[in-house]
């Protein structure tokens, strides 16, 4: 199965015009000063061009788009609040970017049916609000919850800190609409918590990245609002201690369990000495920690959240614990956990790596790549935090003190394949949350059963047979 | 995009011989007596015919016999416990049956990940009992679960008691081992909560009734075990007042609510008059009645339920309830709802639906399929219940008092039109959790999204271009 490379990335003046005429010449953008913010990731870690982004106001005129891109070959690069960490919204060949922005409406929301349809340019903190408006859960939560899109959410199957509870992206989505390359709108938009009939579509486009169709809306689905939330801050001896406590609260608290982040020690080391007024939560340092929270729709939060810590000490796995007594002190305990990364670059160079592993072989995993990163790199700092409950580690390393960032960075690719190898070796996943995009495409095809590349390439074609949706990204 | 039609259902000795030869002559079943229960289901409804049951031991058997399959153009219909309610799992046409019901192995169980990785003809009991034993729960539930095989579940997605709370088949799946139309075998079993490397590829054979491929495995997620669970029987006096006692229940318990049943008056009418030792548990009859269920993994449902109902009360919605004392009584209440269907029986003719609409919409649903059923068919008498909380009603219709069970049966499509007209007007869907088979195959086109239909036929001629798995099902 060949995918067809996609045309040139010049475009003719006539064909920009043609473009230009559908969405209006005010959202037919051509300004390079005004393109920039399109082009270019906050990090500057990838850095496209582009002569056109195009800023439709309806479906309608996506589908106009994608039929002309179809009959003119044109690549398109689909785009929403441009926060990927994976170089996949960026037009790195001169793509036109097709930016969902402007397609910002809520088209319905349905307190009794628990749903919200949205367009898929709606930014996520906005719909966090409309669902708390009407006395809902809209879980889905990230860094980049200000501006970024739902649509992009969806396309990259956004992760986030609410997963462990309400699950990824993939889980809140009822149905789609999707405006293929060739112009189709597949419409799969649905209220229903069940349906069986026909292949489920809908899921494909979730984590395709663009590369499939463009997502112009989804059907959401709402949850009842908790009334209480309960947060500590714990300190352990070990990362095997925070596993046994996941199990403790997860039998205790199950659905309710709505948070588990695991932090080395050296989290909250650089967070005290380079976060902004960041305070160690607990009187002495402890090798680990975790950052858990309970949240319930009767007023039993805290309750269960002391009979969880209180088991904790039972089995000799807590060694200290504050639970937040309001909402400052909660505030404060995210706010450590969520300047781990920025705290890191005082410290110098960081390679990263959003991985999973099943939640068992999340001690051992760490233990293997610690030594192994180590070993490759001597003096080099293991920075390991993330979704405990979800198997999902930020496995950051920082570069030895005093050495060069420039040659520790170099080794990126080095540090890369041994985290990967012991990743794959623990059945896991060099991409848990932030997607393929153009930074792990050449990975892919190793890693990936080579069945499932085949199937991907297969459907690929079918869908997009001229390779014009987001090409040379995950595939 | 045509596809092939399954080559024609006589297969010579030879062939035979060589299917036979895969998985040896025991389980390569020819004799007409022993074929006998693959080919019919229990209700009589479908009766298929067959030259040939293979009885695959290992993936690599399916393996040779998909391969063969294609090599020969030979149609295989993918068998689990043969339960399935839409003639999916029968062979209307002669095709080899592939009871995948010998792999019944429990390949892992890991209560830290929370997952189970299994084989495809494992029973959905013996599933439930194996994660009770290590103190977990495996939610999916339904009638026929003491036969039904999970390779069938997944195929069809079922639904059943358990969706409310924990999601339908598709959303207890991590991965699956699908054996294609070639024998090549695409492997996405994963013990991973979050993995973000590329399509979703295993929810396209989730629902998919073997269509594009044979389900030998899956990794199944596990869960939290209850501790305690409250059930309360409940009489009401409208559908509106029951969707609002929804809402105050999901608002108290949230994940905690596990179960919200509809019945109409008339289904307690049929138990307690034609049920084995049905009671009603009410002093006396309400037009509507709930039977719902609070779960907890801590010492409160009791009183999470009572807080609902009280709160039922306040808003003047709950007329009556009991809440189970013991199992004993537990168990009549859901017995109750159980021989729902059966009591139909001695009714006379009944003309079924499962069929989903938005939760919101289900009073108005029941009201207008009630007013068009009995306009048709004067004296006819709607049954409705299901579950409410999924939006998911069983439609069904039970003939006039003294009429003729043949007239009435015979109206069966013209009763299946109104109801589906009022259904899909309400954005619902006409197979809710049974699927399409044979039995709703030439309605689909007519139902669904066009686009949607067109992918489909795509799908199916990428991943089984010879049309060879299960030939004449869902498309």
């Amino acid at each position: 199965m060949n995918i067809v490379q996609p045309a040139p990335a010049s475009l003719s003046p006539e064909l920009i015009a043609r473009f230009r005429a559908i969405v209006g010449d005010k959202y037919g953008v051509t300004d390079a000063a005004e393109i920039a913010p399109y082009v270019t990731e906050e990090r500057n870690l990838y850095v496209g061009h582009s002569p056109l982004v195009l800023r439709p106001g309806s479906t309608d005129e996506v589908v106009a788009i994608c039929k002309l891109a179809t009959e003119t070959r044109t690549a398109l690069v689909p785009q929403g609040g441009n926060t990927g960490l994976v170089g996949g919204q960026t037009p790195h060949h001169g793509e036109v970017v097709l930016s969902l922005r402007r397609m910002d409406k809520i088209r319905d929301v349905d307190t009794q049916s628990n749903t919200m349809t949205v367009e898929a340019g709606a930014v996520l903190q906005t719909l966090q609000q409309r669902a708390s408006d009407v006395d809902r859960l809209f879980p889905l939560s990230l860094g980049a919850e200000g501006s970024c899109t739902i649509g992009g959410n969806l396309s990259t199957n956004a992760g986030g800190t609410g997963a462990l509870a309400y699950g990824v992206a993939r889980a809140m989505a009822l149905g789609l609409e999707v405006v293929l390359a060739d112009g189709r709108v597949l419409n799969t938009l649905s209220k229903l918590k069940k349906d069986n009939t026909g292949y489920n579509l809908h899921n494909l486009f979730i984590g395709a990245e663009g590369t499939l169709g463009v997502i112009t809306a989804a059907t959401l689905k709402l949850f009842p609002k908790p009334r209480g939330v309960a947060t500590a801050f714990v300190g352990l001896t070990s990362a095997e201690a925070a596993l046994k406590l996941l199990e403790i609260s997860q039998n205790e608290a199950a659905g309710s369990l709505t948070s588990f982040e695991l932090l080395a020690e050296i989290c909250v080391d650089f967070c005290v000495k380079h976060g902004p007024a960041i305070r160690d939560p607990l009187a002495q340092r402890y090798p680990w920690y975790v950052l858990m929270e309970v949240s319930s729709s009767r007023d039993d939060a805290r309750a269960t959240l002391e009979a969880i810590l209180e088991r904790g000490v039972e089995h000799g796995i807590v060694d200290d614990a504050v639970i937040a007594e309001n909402l400052t002190q909660r505030t404060a305990f995210w706010k450590l956990r969520e300047v781990i990364s920025p705290a890191q670059k005082p410290e110098g160079g960081s390679i990263k790596h959003d991985v999973s592993v099943p939640v068992a072989a999340v001690p051992a995993f760490i233990e293997a790549a610690n030594a192994a990163v180590v070993k490759l790199i001597p003096g080099s700092r293991p920075v390991p935090f993330g979704h405990l409950g979800d198997g999902n580690i930020h496995y950051n390393v920082s570069q030895p003190v005093g050495g060069s960032k420039e040659e520790f960075l170099a080794r990126w690719h080095e540090v890369n394949a041994v985290v990967f190898d012991i990743v794959l070796k623990m059945g896991g996943s060099i991409s848990a949350e932030h997607g393929i995009g153009v930074m792990k495409r050449d990975e892919l095809p190793e890693v990936k059963d080579k069945v499932a590349i085949e199937v991907m390439r297969g459907i690929k074609a079918l869908l997009d047979p001229l390779n014009i949706m987001n090409p040379g990204k995950v595939l």
